[in-house]
């Protein structure tokens, strides 16, 4: 049996909007096609800086950025999902990728992504906030403290930068990206194509 | 009957490469909807420049670019549409936007667009100079000169000038775009909730 070769690399920082959605709806998709999962956060900003933007390109070209929320409205209310936009606009989801970066083997770091995102998209609230961030955690883990104290590791840090380094040298620009192979695939609307590449060797 | 209120704008510049495979299947798929398109060229610099870009955000940010070129062969090759990277991008569609945008109204509008969509990204052709362009209206026309006078006509200068003020004031930042009833949808894979919002008050 060949599913085991199945793979999809969904690489995401928690500040961007059109990760939300994918973030939410992203399990039960590939599940259905037999696909395993990679979840890999990365540091969008780090990468924006390099090509001389000190904030999110939305920001930076208003009318980019007017259409993008109306489209993400749209998006959300055909996929049925919570969604307000949110009055700080980019959040900094630094530890929450940290913690998402030190704990990407765990069953429950999925579940742990999205509700930072619904945090961020659909509560309104600070993702940059520790106690935040906590409750998004505590559901899933016994000893929350420890998990929060594990961010500030250094090999966290250290190991969170150097993700943020390939995800640079995979040509990665934007969030959601997918990558199957090597082959980058950017933005939600890309992910039928992506799992379509991640399937082919398995029919 | 209701049919001839469905009727989508399809905003595109001819130095666009996500536009080309949108223009060569845009009549197939929405004829099968019932919709009536409207083809409205428009010059995308001047909004480019208004944010300060002098060039193509393709070749102003590499990663984007590089991700771009795959992305459009990709596309290209799922659509069984010719695709060839052009030497030189982006190339000026002003005289072919002049003209598409003097005969809106012809029946032929919609064959000349793509003849000049399919020189510029199938066959490597200057779509600047006059004699490729006269090449694509010929098939058309009795008298392509006239035509090719008729885009040096101060009306139709000022008129496609307008036109993209009217894009700005649409919203429009980039291309392909479509407005249904004045909501935007940006890139073709948009083009499937435009044509949805389209045909709802069809149904």
């Amino acid at each position: 049996l060949a599913w085991t070769d199945a793979l999809l690399e969904f690489w995401f920082e928690f500040a961007s909007t059109y990760s939300y959605p994918v973030a939410m709806g992203l399990e039960e998709r590939v599940a259905s096609a037999g696909i395993e999962v990679k979840w890999k956060p990365f540091l969008l900003g780090p990468l924006f800086a390099k090509q001389g933007w000190t904030d999110s390109p939305f920001n930076l070209y208003p009318a980019k950025g007017a259409y993008m929320w109306r489209d993400l409205e749209r998006i959300c209310h055909d996929a049925n999902l919570e969604w307000r936009r949110p009055s700080r606009f980019p959040q900094s989801g630094l530890l929450a990728a940290r913690i998402a970066y030190a704990n990407e083997a765990e069953e429950w770091v999925a579940s742990f992504v999205r509700a930072i995102f619904v945090a961020n998209f659909a509560r309104e609230q600070d993702i940059s906030d520790p106690s935040i961030v906590m409750e998004c955690v505590s559901p899933f883990v016994s000893d929350p403290r420890a998990i929060l104290d594990g961010a500030q590791l250094p090999a966290t840090k250290d190991g969170l930068r150097a993700r943020t380094a390939d995800a640079e040298n995979l040509g990665i620009f934007g969030s959601p990206s997918f990558v199957v192979e090597g082959e980058l695939f950017w933005g939600g609307d890309r992910l039928e194509q992506a799992i379509r590449r991640a399937t082919r060797h398995v029919d």
